[in-house]
């Protein structure tokens, strides 16, 4: 399964590494998480430069495609020439996106009214009418939206609970929890993302 | 102020990045917060090519080091000319480590006979005679250890709260937080962290 993280100029490396970290902790299932970037190179917002390791073309292919955010994910959504780069199918594809990453769901035309979102970018897709979900994490059938750095341990868990089950989101949460709260943070998360698993099944 | 994370080949990059990325939002403070390799470039265990902001010996002259984890920890753990390049000064520096890191504060004889560290890591300092903490993050005056990759937010915090006071550490853990959760990740960060700032205060 090929799973692609949208990672832009001025990325957020929580909202980047933190899902791709949890989603690589799949093994045994022949997954392959990719950093995809526009440019051979991409410099976070707090100026780390990381080598892509896809082009953006490679989440046309994917299995799941997650946004992730950033400083300039504004400029990519309102650039036509970027967003037309991809030809996304929610019939076939898993797609999420983190904080800002929602701008480009949003351009895409793939929220249904309420997204969940951070703080800052909440203003700008309620004035394009969208509602804010009060969860950090709102699912709608194949797509999915997460608020608040943080949250993106649970937009990785629903792709890994989607494909594989809740117990192997469960296992690979307990792992990555803290020392001795990992009851707590597995508790937590089943309750954030059981919802939305129901509702597919 | 100086804060070096030490990143080393086939990191972990939540534990790099996610402490990285929080420190990176204490602003007005002249804060400097640098990603630090043994070479110009690393790449993480999950094959995601970086360029460093500084070598290793930033860590000498930085106010905060925190040692990331991963793959090959033991490895430069168990190399005294890596070691040897560290002169580090808990009673100038704030040092804490994050999960395999732990291997390393402890070749710099950094702990006090009790650790915090993930699962995998554990045996191998149980070995040294190290007990280990059942808590996320264990504090003894100036150094720090977390265990399990969300538990950087602890380790993260921790600094924050030692340089600048707990509510500047609440007010970004509330900000990284998942929407709808904010409170609550800040009463269990406080919770954790907070004893461990009485110990010096």
């Amino acid at each position: 399964m090929k799973i692609a993280i949208v990672t832009l100029e001025a990325f957020n490396e929580i909202d980047s590494f933190l899902a791709s970290a949890i989603l690589n902790r799949v093994t045994g299932e022949g997954w392959e998480v990719q950093i995809c970037c526009p440019t051979a190179e991409v410099t976070s917002m707090n100026g780390v430069r990381i080598a892509a390791q896809q082009r953006l073309d490679y989440a046309n292919e994917a299995d799941v495609v997650l946004f992730g955010s950033g400083m300039k994910t504004l400029e990519y959504a309102n650039d036509p020439a970027f967003i037309a780069q991809f030809t996304l199918d929610p019939a076939r594809q898993l797609i999420g996106a983190q904080c800002s990453g929602g701008l480009i769901l949003h351009r895409l035309g793939l929220t249904k009214g309420i997204i969940s979102t951070d703080s800052m970018t909440a203003p700008f897709l309620e004035k394009e009418g969208l509602r804010l979900s009060e969860s950090p994490l709102y699912c709608t059938g194949n797509i999915a939206s997460a608020g608040g750095c943080l949250a993106s341990h649970y937009l990785a868990s629903w792709v890994i609970a989607r494909k594989l089950g809740w117990q192997a989101a469960a296992d690979i949460i307990h792992y990555v929890a803290p020392v001795g709260q990992k009851q707590e943070y597995v508790d937590r998360a089943k309750a954030t993302i059981l919802p939305s698993l129901q509702d597919v099944a």
